[in-house]
C-alpha cells in the first residue's frame, strides 16, 4: 500500500454496529486527514424507511434513523448503495455485516479490489462446514475469497454504549504488515475507545465468537436469579473452555491475549449485558424458544450465542471431544431444548477443567523494567 | 501430623464469615468422620447479645444470631470463649478474624499449639510495616509468630451466598505437606462449594487482598452509572495491575493461578457485589466519607479496599513505583478525598499497562491430552 496517497476507508454494512463504526472512523478520517481520505464511503444495503431510501436519509440527515437513531454521523460519511462502487478504490474495508452475508459480499467483490487492500472484520461468529464438521473463521473465509490481508477487531457487543462514548477498550489482531499497526490504531481509537494490537489474530477472533456461548450460560443463571458468585464461576469456567478450545484446534495462542480486552473484558461485559445474556435470561423466565424471543425482543435479528454453540457442538462431536467442554455442550443442549436449563449448575459442579500444565512446566516470569 | 488420630478443627473467630466457615467445616467433620474429629471447637470472642452470652446462644440455639442470623450451625460446632482452650489440641486452625487482630491472637497462642498444627487463613488484606514501607502477608505473620505451616483459602466475599449454598468456587494455596491437600479439600468442599488447590500460595493470598482495591474502582464507576463496557475495562486493567504488582514484589507467580477462582472469579464477583463496591458506589452518590458510610451501612465494620489501597500506596511510594499502578493509586487518592472520583476515567484513559513479554518470549503451549 502506498501511504503517501490518503488511505481510503469503507465500512461495509449499515446495521447498528456498522453505523457505530462509521461514526468512529468518519471522525478519525477527519481528525487524521494527513493519513486518511476525509470522505468515507459506507456501503448501505438499500431499503426504504418511511418511504425514503436509507442512503438518501443518511446523506441528507446524517443519521441512520433505522439502526442507530439519535446519533449524528459525521458529514464526511457518504452512504453508497452499490457495493463495488463503495469498495473498489478502498484501502481498508471494514466488515461489520452479519456473518451469513460474508460469502455473498466477498463473491461480489472478488477481483474488484485494490491488490493491497486490507480487510478488517469485526464479525463475531463462525462459518460452519457441516459436511466436514468444522468451523471456519470469518477472517479465513474473507482471506481466501478475496486474497487480501485480513485483520480482526473485537470488542464487547454493546453498540449503543460505543456510540454514547462510554469508556471502553478493544483489541485488533493482525499478523500482516507491521507498518499498518499505527494506522489501524489511528483509525479506530478515540478518547473514550482504547485499542491494543496483537499479532495473535486467530485468538482474538475466536475469543470474540466463543464468549457468546458463555454469555448464554450467564443469561440462564440470571434467569434463575443466581448471585454474583455463581456468575463469576460461570465466567471463569467459560474462559477455561475458550482457552482449551483454542489450544486444541488452533494451537500456539499467546496466553497474554486472554488478558487483552478481547479476552476477559469482552467476556465480562457480554455476561453482564448484551443480547445473548438477555435473550437467555428470558428463555429461562418465559420458557419460550430462542426463535420466539428473537422475534419478540430483537425484531427477528438473531443472537450469535446459540448459533455459535451449535457450530462448536458439531465440531466437538465430530472430534469426539464433547466431554471436555461441559459448559459449551450444556448451553447448546439447553438452547435446543434437549436439556432443562436447571441442569446448568449440575454441569458446572462436574466441571473439572483446569489450565493444564504446559510442556516444559514454565512458570511465567515477566520482565518488569 | 499423625493422621490415624482424627483431625481436630478450630475456626478462630465468630463474625459472619467465621460462622459461614464453621457451618461448612462442621458439616464436613460429620460427613468425613473417618478423617475428622466430629466435635469442632469454634473460638468465639465473648460478648453479650440481648443479655445472653454469645457462646451460650450458639451452643443452645445453634445459631450465631448476631453475625449470621437465620442459619443453623451443625450441633457438633461448639463455641468456646477461651482461645487457648479452643486451639491447644487442634490440628487445623482456620483464621477468619479481621487482619488487625491476627498478631494479638497469635501472641496468645504462641508455644501453646501442637507442633505440626496447620493454620489456614482466609483473611484478606495485608499488615503494613509503615517504617519499612512494605506490606506483609498475613500468612507470613502467622508463620513467623507461631512457627507452623500456613495455607490460605480465598474466595469471593459474599458470606450470605456461601451460607445459602449458591454454587461457587474457591482456591486454597499451600506449599507445604502434599498429603494435606486431599484433607483440606475434604474439609472445605461441598456440593455447592468447589475447591481447587495450588502451591502458588502467595499469589492466591495477594489476589485476595488486591482485588478489593479494584472493587472500589468498580464501585466508583457504578456510582456514576457507567455501563458494563467501562466496568469490564476496569476489571481488566485492575487484573493487570494485580499481576504486575505480584510479579514485581513477589516474583515467580504461576500465570495459571490467575485463572483459578482466586484470580478472575473472585475479582469479578467482588466488582459485581460485595461491600467494597457497595460502599464506593455510595461514596460517589452521597459524597460522604468512607468512615461515615461504614458507620451507616456496615455497623462500623471496615471495608478492606481503602485500607489495602493505602498499604499498597505506601509500598509503591517507597519504591518509587506510583506511576506504574495508576488504578491502585487513583483509588487510594479518591478514598482519601485527595482526588475527585470523576478523575477515575481520566486515569483509565492513560493506563498503558499490558502484560510485558517474558524473558524468553514464551508462547504458552498447553498440553491437551
Amino acid at each position: 500500500m502506498e501511504h503517501k496517497a490518503p488511505i481510503k476507508i469503507t465500512p461495509i454494512g449499515s446495521g447498528n454496529w456498522d453505523s457505530a463504526i462509521a461514526l468512529i472512523v468518519g471522525r478519525n478520517a477527519q481528525k487524521h486527514d494527513d493519513h486518511f481520505a476525509v470522505e468515507v464511503l459506507m456501503w448501505v444495503h438499500e431499503e426504504k424507511v418511511n418511504g425514503k431510501r436509507l442512503t438518501e436519509i443518511i446523506n441528507t440527515q446524517h443519521e441512520n434513523v433505522k439502526y442507530l437513531p439519535d446519533k449524528k454521523l459525521p458529514v464526511n460519511v457518504i452512504a453508497v448503495a452499490d457495493l463495488v462502487t463503495a469498495c473498489r478504490d478502498s484501502d481498508i474495508l471494514v466488515f461489520v455485516t452479519p456473518h451469513q452475508f460474508v460469502e455473498n459480499v466477498c463473491t461480489q467483490l472478488k477481483g474488484r479490489l485494490k491488490k493491497d487492500a486490507l480487510a478488517i472484520s469485526r464479525i463475531k461468529g463462525f462459518l460452519v462446514d457441516k459436511k466436514e464438521g468444522t468451523i471456519r473463521l470469518v477472517s479465513e473465509a474473507i482471506r481466501e475469497l478475496l486474497n487480501i490481508d485480513v485483520a480482526v477487531l473485537m470488542r464487547a457487543n454493546v453498540a449503543q454504549d460505543v456510540a454514547n462514548e462510554e469508556f471502553s477498550t478493544a483489541t485488533i489482531g493482525y499478523k500482516g504488515r507491521k507498518e499498518m499497526w499505527p494506522i489501524l490504531k489511528k483509525l479506530f481509537e478515540s478518547e473514550s475507545f482504547r485499542v491494543n494490537l496483537t499479532e495473535d489474530s486467530n485468538t482474538v477472533e475466536l475469543c470474540g465468537g466463543l464468549k457468546n456461548i458463555v454469555a448464554c450460560a450467564a443469561g440462564f443463571a440470571d434467569g434463575f436469579g443466581y448471585g454474583s458468585n455463581t456468575k463469576a464461576a460461570i465466567i471463569r469456567l467459560g474462559l477455561l473452555e475458550i482457552i482449551i478450545f483454542i489450544e486444541l484446534f488452533y494451537h500456539c495462542s499467546n496466553i497474554r491475549t486472554y488478558f487483552e480486552s478481547c479476552g476477559i473484558a469482552d467476556l465480562i461485559a457480554s455476561c453482564t449485558s448484551g443480547r445473548n445474556r438477555k435473550i437467555c435470561e428470558a428463555f429461562v423466565k418465559t420458557r419460550k424458544s430462542i426463535e420466539e424471543l428473537e422475534r419478540e425482543m430483537l425484531n427477528g435479528q438473531s443472537v450469535q450465542g446459540p448459533i455459535t454453540a451449535e457450530a462448536v457442538f458439531i465440531m466437538l462431536n465430530k472430534h469426539d471431544m464433547l466431554s471436555r467442554f461441559p459448559l459449551f455442550v450444556v448451553v447448546h443442549k439447553i438452547c435446543q431444548k434437549e436439556l432443562s436449563p436447571s441442569l446448568l449448575i449440575e454441569c458446572l459442579r462436574q466441571c473439572k477443567n483446569k489450565l493444564p500444565n504446559n510442556q516444559v512446566g514454565i512458570q511465567l516470569s515477566l520482565v518488569i523494567n
